[in-house]
């Protein structure tokens, strides 16, 4: 099993714990044309629902040579992604969900800080091992 | 000389001709720590003047293998850079530089234009061969 699918894994079974039941996995967007939706069910982005509430969570390891190379890929797909699903299901709010280690180390460094204030980008961090939501920054 | 270079100066001799005054090439953002220095040294980006005007320029040639992907990579690089750039050289605006045929093909799809509209992204098309802007869209 990669690294992407444990992670994957975690964060299903997290919200699982955490109250959510898992209503798409993965969860795919079609917005015009056919290789888009293939493109983002390649994302593997869960969809969940609690009560009334309706997230989108896309998973993101920050396993990559570079961590601010990292960090621009994940903002440039969430706010891709997040401008489609405000245009599709508007009440869905979209997380970005990494590692708490990830959270504390590069997405707590100064130069993280502007991107994620400016584009509001909510956060989930969750515990790989304990495979548990950590915390919530909506 | 490979294609990334070529696009490089291309759009360095368009904005010449187009009356700008190229003043760092590459253009780099200090940020805290030296590897992000080199990190975003790496990404080809200029800086020029005209007048008043004081611009930086992100060189992007979308050539990857997926145009969705391309499209979040370059999202993504301009959102980091331009809130870094806001709170460093608020004066200056940012623009993504593309080739004329990625403005009219990948951008202008309907699934590129959300995000594009919701982060306000500002463009300049060039045309690769005869070393011109063709638009700008701020």
């Amino acid at each position: 099993m990669s690294a992407k699918d444990t992670y994957h894994d975690a964060v299903r079974n997290a919200l699982i714990k955490d109250g959510w039941t898992i209503t798409h996995d993965p969860y795919t967007l079609t917005f015009g044309r056919k290789d888009v939706y293939v493109d983002l069910a390649g994302e593997r982005t869960l969809a969940a629902e609690r009560g009334e509430e309706k997230i989108a969570v896309e998973i993101k390891g920050f396993m990559g040579a570079s961590e601010i190379r990292d960090l621009e890929v994940a903002v440039g797909q969430y706010a891709f992604y997040r401008s489609l699903l405000a245009r599709l299901e508007p009440k869905r709010k979209l997380f970005l969900a990494v590692p708490d280690d990830v959270l504390a180390g590069t997405l707590g460094e100064p130069i993280a800080r502007p991107v994620l204030e400016d584009l509001h980008i909510a956060l989930v961090a969750f515990n790989p091992e304990r495979e548990e939501i950590v915390q919530w920054i909506p």
